[in-house]
C-alpha cells in the first residue's frame, strides 16, 4: 500500500512541491532547507498519512503566526495522542510549552507572543534585549556564550584580543532554523522526530552548527531532546550551553518543590543566600520577589546521569529532566515566584556551566571548548508524572541517586575571580 | 437588508476567513488579531457594505506596502469623504498623513518609505536610530521613555539599578499593532473608528498596552485620537507619552504662526534664546537652520481643554490640536525649517512632560507613574480650518482661553537638575 | 511582431499587474518600485521574449530565497550566454558571484546563506555586526562611512558635534533597493542593464541615493558597474565608498598573484610588514593566518585608469578590475588566506580612501564630499582571462601602465595622525 499523500496538505514557497527528503526513505519530510531554498508555510501529517505509521494516533501540524511582533513565526505541533510538543523553528528551535490534559510545561511570561527575530535587538537594555521574547518552556542559551551581559574579551579579524559586550543568553534563542524535517521511524514504536539545524555562524567568529532532534513515541508522555554541537571552523572555539527549562503553573505554586541530587548547593549572589535553607521549596506568587538563584553540582547515578524534579505542593503532579553529567556537568536552580502578571516561574538549567558572564565562567574553569571540526552530544529526556505514585516513583530515584552523600548547603555566593573583573 | 459583504475584499493570511469581531455586533470589522492569529493584508470597505453605514459616501482601505525598506508594512486609509486618514498599524498605530483637497496634515520628510521596523535599529547612532524611519504626521513618543537619548537608571532582574542608553524618542512607534479593528457606529453620525492595539512589553521590564481609537465622522474635517495606556505589570511603572504631530508645507510657510494659551515659554537650550521673541512665527525654508525647541506651559479653558492652532502667513488655513491639560500638562513647539531637502517641519507636541531625557524629566518632577493594573486616558482632538473666518474663531478661541494672562517669556533655558547629570 | 510577452512569468505582489517601466520603451522591465509600491517575488525574460533581443541567448532569472536567515533575500541571475551573474537587490545591489564553466568570481564564506537585513545588527560586537551577513563576490561599503570600526563625530539635531560609534563597512550593504529594473538595449549589442536604486537616509543624517547600473553584452566574459553616488541633501556631506571585491578558489590559490601598477604600496599595521616583499603573491589556505593589508597609491594610463589583475598560480586564468583612478584613488588588497573552513578570500579593493575609520580618513584628507544635489559617478570594468594568452594580455597592459616606474615599498605603516586619535 503507498502513503496515503493525498491529505497531505503542504504549502511551500521557494520551490515547486513538497518532496520527502529521500527516495529510500517514505518517512522523511522535509519542512526547511535553506540551501534548496524550501520551506513550507503550512504542513499536517498523521498516523493515517504515512505506511508505517503505527496504530497510536498522532499528528504533526505546522503553522506561521500573523500579527504584532509574531508575524512570520513558525510554529510544529506534535501531537503524539498524549502531548502536544509546541516547537519554534523561528526561534532556534526552542519549544514554546507541551501541554497534556490540564497540565502544561511552560509558564505565563508576560511576552504573550512568539516573538519572529526581526523584532529583536539582543544588544539593547544593555545587553537585556533577549528579553524582549522570552516566553519558551525550553529555550537553549549559547552557543558562542550563554550567561549574563557584560564586557569579555574576543578575537577581531587583525588578531588582536578586543573587548566586546556579550549579550544575555546569547544568539542562539533567536536565529531561525536552517533546516527542519520530519521523521516519522518506520519501526515500532514509530517514534516521532523533529530534526532541526541552527547555525550561528559568521566571517572571524563563531562558525557552530546546532543539530538537534526532538522526539517522542506516540502514546507516551516523555520527549527527548538531542543535541549535537560541531565546530565547523579551523580553530578551537569556546562554547556554553545552558538549557533554560522553565515552569509556571500548575505545576509551580506555593509549596511545589525541586528534587535534585547534589554534592553542593550554593546562592549566586548575597541576596540569594537569606533563602538558601529554603533551596528546594517555592513561594506562591509574591508581588515584588526578586529572583533567587542557586548554583548546583550535581550527582549522577552509575550511568553517569542525573535526574531533576519538580512537583507541586500536593505531590501529585510532577515533571522531570534526566541528563547526563558528563555532558552537562552544571545545574542551576533560577526562582522567581513574582506576581503573576510579572511572570511566575521557576527555571531548571542544565549547562555546561552557570549562568554569570563567560569572562567568569573561562576565569572559574568552566568553559567547554570544541577543537576544529569536534562535535559534542548533549541528549535530555523529559517526563511528566500523574498521580502521587508517579511522582513518588521519581523522587525516590532522585533520592536513590543522592544516596547517603549529605548536599553541602555553601553559606556565601562564589568569590569571582580577579582575572573575571 | 443584509449587509452586501460581497463587495467586501478580504484576504486573510493565517485564518480561514475574515470575520467580524462579534457575531452581536454587526458593524465591527477584524483585520489583525495576534491572539487568534489573524491578519488582513488587503481589506476594503464602504458605506454601501454595511447595513447601518449612513449616507455619506465613505470607505475604508487597507494595504501592504512592497519595496525598499517598506516591505511589509501596512496603510489603512480612512476615506471619510472629505479627510483621507492614513494609518500605519506596523508602526505603532502612528499616523502618516491627512489629506483634504489641496490640504495636507503631514510633511515631506527625507525619509519616503513608510520603514517596517526589521529595518529599524533604535540603538544605532549614539541611540537616534528612531531617525531612520521618522515621516509620520503624528507619531507618539514613548511608552517607557519617550525623550532625548542618554544614560538613566532602571532595575534589572537582579533588583538592582543599573544603567541603560534610553534610545531618542522611545520604542512604542516601532512596535506593530498586535490587534487592529474597524468599528462602524450602528447610530448616526455613524462614527468611524480604528481601534489599535500595542504592547510595549517585555520580562524583567514594562507591561504597557496602548488601546488608541482613532476615529473620524463621516463627511466632518476632524479626527480624533483617544488612547488609554495601561500597566499591566504588578508593580508601579513610570510612563512618558509625546504626541509628535508633525507640520510642513502648505501650512507651514514663512509668516506662518503658532498659537497657543500660555503660561511661560522657556527655550529648551541656548540656541533657542535668541529665537524667543519670535516664537509663535516661523521662517521659510533656511538651510544650515538649527532647530530651536520651545517648552510651553499651557493654560486651558474650564472644561480643563487647551487649544493649539498652526496657520499660514495669510491666515486663510489652519490647523488645530484639542487637548486635556489634566492628562498632557506639558507642551513643545519644534521649529526646524530648514531646507526642504532636509525636511521642513514644525512639531506641536502635547506631552506628560518635556522631551528631556528620562533623568531630566524624573529630578523635574514630570514623570507619570501608574500603579500595577492603572490605566490613563488621552484624548486630542484635530481639526481643520480653512477660509479666514474658520482660521479667525480658532483664533478667538485661543484668545480666549489665555484670557488677561499675558505669557512670561523665560530668557534662559531651564537648568538641568544636578540629579540628572 | 509583438514582444512574446505571453512566457514572461511574473508575480508582483502589492500591484495588479508586471509592467514595462515606460510605454515608449518596449525593453524596460520593472521588478521594484517602492514608490508605486511594486515588486515581484518571480520573475524570468530571455531574449526569445523581447523584440528586439538580439541572437545571442541569455536569461533573466528573480527567485526569493526561504529559510534560516537567508528568508526574504531576493537574488537576480543574469546569464549572459557565458557569464551568470547573481545580483541580490535586498543586500543593497550587491553581487553574490559570477560564475563561467569552471570559474567562479567569489568565494565560500562560513556565511553560506544570503542573508536578509532583518537578521543583521551593524552595532553587535563592537561594531562587528556586518560580518554575519559578509560572503558576496562583491560588496559596496559606504556611504556616510566605510571603514573600520570606532568613535567618530558627526553633527546632532541640536547642531552640537557629537561622538557616534561607526560600524564595520557602513550601511549599504544592508539596505534593500527602493527601485530594480531590467533594460534590454533594443539597439545590438543588446546589453543588459540591471538597474537599482538605493537609498542610505535619514532624518537628521546623511541623505544619499545610489544608482547602480551592473551590465552585460550577451556572450561576453566581462561586465561594468557604473554608479552614481547623490546628495540628496541641502548641505555638504562626507562620503565614503570602497568596492570589496572578494576572490577564493579556484582563482586564489597558493602562488597566485596579483597585479596592479603602483607608486607605492603601504602596510596598513605593524603585523602586515613582515610579508611586504611578498605583497603580491598568495600562500594557499593558512590555519591561523592573520589577514595582512597592503595599501596601495595606484598608476594610471593616459585615459585616467588602472588595473588589477589576480592570476592563479599557472598563470592559465585570471580576472581583472579596470577603474578610473579619479573616481577611486586608492586600492587596498587585503590578503586572508586563513583555512578554508575560516574564509580562504583576498579582497582587491578600489575606493575613495582606505578602510581605516573615517576619523583617520578625515584628518589623513582621504575624505569625499558631496556638495546639495552633487553626484559622483564611479565606474567598474571587470573581465575574466581564460587561458595563458589572456593572462599573459592582462600583466602586460599591467606593465606598460606601470612603465619605468618602480614601486615604493613603505617599510612600516602609516602614522596614524593625532587628530585621528
Amino acid at each position: 500500500m503507498l502513503p496515503r499523500l493525498c491529505v497531505l496538505v503542504a504549502l511551500v514557497i521557494g520551490c515547486s512541491t513538497m518532496v520527502r527528503a529521500a527516495e529510500d526513505d517514505a518517512q522523511r519530510f522535509l519542512l526547511t532547507r535553506a540551501s534548496t531554498n524550501q520551506r513550507a508555510d503550512h504542513f499536517e501529517l498523521s498516523h493515517r498519512d504515512v505506511e508505517h505509521g503505527g496504530e497510536v494516533p498522532w499528528s504533526v501540524y505546522k503553522q506561521t503566526l500573523r500579527g504584532g511582533k509574531q508575524e512570520g513565526s513558525e510554529l510544529i505541533t506534535i501531537d503524539n495522542g498524549s502531548l502536544e510538543i509546541v516547537i519554534i523553528p523561528t526561534r532556534g528551535m526552542s519549544i514554546l510549552e507541551v501541554r497534556s490534559g490540564d497540565v502544561r510545561l511552560g509558564w505565563n511570561s508576560p511576552v504573550k507572543e512568539v516573538v519572529h527575530p526581526q523584532f529583536i535587538d539582543l544588544d539593547t537594555r544593555g545587553g537585556l534585549g533577549w528579553l524582549d521574547g522570552f516566553n519558551e518552556w525550553m529555550v537553549r542559551c549559547g552557543l558562542e556564550f550563554a550567561g549574563h551581559p557584560g564586557k569579555d574579551v574576543f578575537t577581531t579579524n587583525t588578531g588582536d584580543r578586543a573587548e566586546m559586550d556579550l549579550t544575555l543568553h546569547g544568539k542562539v534563542g533567536n536565529i531561525p532554523a536552517s533546516e527542519v524535517e520530519l521523521i516519522v521511524d518506520p519501526q515500532p514504536p514509530h517514534r516521532l522526530r523533529i530534526r532541526g539545524v541552527v547555525y550561528e555562524r559568521m566571517f572571524f567568529g563563531p562558525k557552530l552548527q546546532l543539530v538537534t532532534e526532538i522526539s517522542t513515541v506516540p502514546g507516551s508522555d516523555s520527549l527527548t531532546i538531542e543535541d549535537v554541537v560541531t565546530n565547523q571552523g579551523a580553530g578551537e572555539q569556546e562554547i556554553e550551553l545552558i538549557y533554560h527549562v522553565n515552569y509556571g503553573a500548575p505545576l509551580l505554586e506555593e509549596g511545589a518543590q525541586v528534587h535534585v541530587p547534589a554534592k553542593r548547593v550554593t546562592p549566586m549572589n548575597d541576596h540569594a543566600v537569606s533563602g538558601l535553607e529554603r533551596w528546594q521549596t517555592y513561594d506562591g506568587p509574591t508581588p515584588g520577589y526578586i529572583e533567587q538563584v542557586y548554583l548546583v553540582e550535581p550527582i549522577s547515578d552509575r550511568s553517569g546521569r542525573s535526574l531533576a524534579l519538580l512537583h507541586n505542593a500536593a505531590g501529585d503532579r510532577g515533571t522531570s529532566i534526566s541528563w547526563s553529567v558528563q555532558e552537562l556537568p552544571y545545574f542551576t536552580i533560577w526562582k522567581n515566584t513574582t506576581a503573576v502578571e510579572d511572570g511566575y516561574v521557576t527555571g531548571l538549567e542544565p549547562a555546561t556551566g552557570y549562568p554569570y558572564n563567560r569572562r567568569v565562567e573561562r576565569a572559574a574553569g568552566r568553559l567547554a571548548t570544541l577543537g576544529a571540526g569536534e562535535s559534542r552530544t548533549f541528549r535530555l529526556d523529559f517526563g511528566l508524572h500523574l498521580g502521587e505514585d508517579a511522582v513518588g516513583q521519581a523522587a525516590d530515584r532522585v533520592r536513590r541517586i543522592q544516596g547517603d552523600t549529605e548536599p553541602e548547603l555553601v553559606r556565601s555566593p562564589p568569590e569571582i575571580p580577579d582575572a573575571a573583573e
